[in-house]
């Protein structure tokens, strides 16, 4: 009998191949197939994975895992709960976390399924080093420090600028969980640059940070999916101060974030009906196989 | 009412003592008295906190916090879960904690009662983070250095050597897991260091690490309870290698293990009755007030 996680991805840009990667390393999944809309593919190059239009063509799905924007999840969620299949994903909107959670706590529960939401690296895994530092230092600060890294939410801002052809906001980490924002362009014929760089200042995105706009010939030679987060909390243990606490990591982006979708996949089968974030799950259930054998190596 | 968690503490050396000051400095918890065998005191010093003999003296404790040496936290806990009580210790013989957990499982399952056993820092928060690098990036090594610190087992082998006034060993953290003792010895007349420190060298707790043996005047004058850790893991999330996840910290090593008792104490209240180890506890499950707080912040 195939006791492995009968798995199918949603969605299928970056981090959805890297899912793909991630399922293909792991020995307890089974990939049902990708759900990927209009796409003319019938099976995923190389393989025998078939690529559907809804998830409702693929047979026996136990878990689902979002990889769609953000702004996509909870619709995704809402439709696939209902159908006795798990969802986990990587909603990255800090803000909409709680109500989202709620929403589809409901909606799990009601179906005797179970949502991880906001499993990638922040929030995510960071969210975990920050609630632990949190436990073990009760007051003081936390600062997270990101970069140095591409951000796509800024990097799309820029692109939607008029005149703007391709663009590359990199995320620079100041320290105290200040940022410097570095941004790269390619512009269109008979724009000026200096009014782009005006415009790009203003923007909500950037007006609060240090900011530096730089032409250049190709955006694309650029790119690298390298990240980083250095995470520092100085605080205080009973009436101990001065304990200081770091995690630090320099990883590949979308790499990581499938990575840990996989493990909240494995996850949302050892939890109760219900929709968790990171934060709520044993960390012992994001790894295969029994307890006893991780408690064995504490 | 009073909904603050009623809380003894078991035993009042270094860790008992620090305990005092995390649970005086954490709102949701009430100390119903300390739990000190052969005391001559009726009250912690300055306090109207009760001293007694034994826990049975107390009234309506909910939580016994477990501060007496490793050896003997099974026992206390043995006896003490029957009573209703729930346990937390900070046991930390690595080889010993899954057979502890499954009889003391036993135990916590038939009475009704939580016990959360090894919540100090190594086993404790380090085994979460351990966890979390793992199911980060599966394949590869974590490297867990400590130092630089005072490591008790080690200056308890050296002052049980004969002639041995007073020792204290230090672990320097060497990298990859390596680490160097710097043992401190002050000894009694009429023996001779040379032969003393041959002896240490031998000893099965130093003879495969590098090891240097100094005669002081006095050990205490050396005494500092600082502690750290470095654990770095380089591994592949998913096919993506090279993967690179640190965490350091640098605290006062009694401090820090009692605050992680306290959140230890406070996670027992929202379990299932059983025996768990701080990787199977939601790290939520750590911090006061409720979830939603927590969620919103994550």
């Amino acid at each position: 009998m195939d006791k492995r996680i009968k798995t199918a991805i949603v969605g299928y840009g970056n981090i959805g191949k890297f899912t793909l990667q991630a399922l293909q390393a792991s020995e307890d999944f089974e990939i049902v197939g990708v759900v990927r809309r209009s796409s003319n593919e019938k099976r995923i190059n190389g393989t025998e994975i078939p690529v559907v239009d809804n998830i409702v063509d693929l047979k026996d799905v136990e878990v689902a895992i979002l990889c769609t924007p953000s702004r996509e999840v909870e619709k995704y969620a809402s439709e696939i709960l209902p159908l006795g299949i798990n969802t986990v994903d990587s909603f990255d909107i800090h803000s909409e976390i709680k109500g989202m959670r709620n929403r589809l706590n409901k909606i799990a529960t009601d179906s005797g399924t179970v949502s991880i939401i906001s499993a990638g690296w922040d929030p995510g895994s960071d969210s975990i080093v920050r609630v632990l530092m949190q436990a073990m230092a009760p007051k003081g600060i936390t600062d997270t420090n990101f970069g140095p890294g591409m951000s796509m939410g800024h990097s799309v801002a820029v692109k939607s600028i008029a005149g703007v052809k391709d663009a590359l906001s990199m995320t620079i980490p100041k320290g105290t969980g200040l940022h410097r924002r570095m941004v790269y362009v390619e512009i269109l014929p008979g724009y000026d640059f200096k009014d782009i760089e005006d415009k790009i200042k203003k923007d909500p995105y950037f007006s609060s940070d240090e900011t530096y706009v730089m032409l250049v010939d190709s955006v694309e030679m650029l790119k690298d999916m390298g990240h980083g987060v250095n995470m520092v909390r100085k605080g205080v243990s009973g009436k101990t101060h001065n304990q200081l606490l770091e995690f630090n990591m320099k990883i590949n982006n979308p790499a990581l974030t499938a990575q840990i979708l996989v493990g909240a996949a494995r996850a949302s089968m050892r939890m109760a009906p219900g929709c968790y974030t990171m934060i709520e799950i044993p960390v012992v259930d994001l790894l295969p196989g029994n307890r006893d054998h991780w408690i064995g190596l504490v």
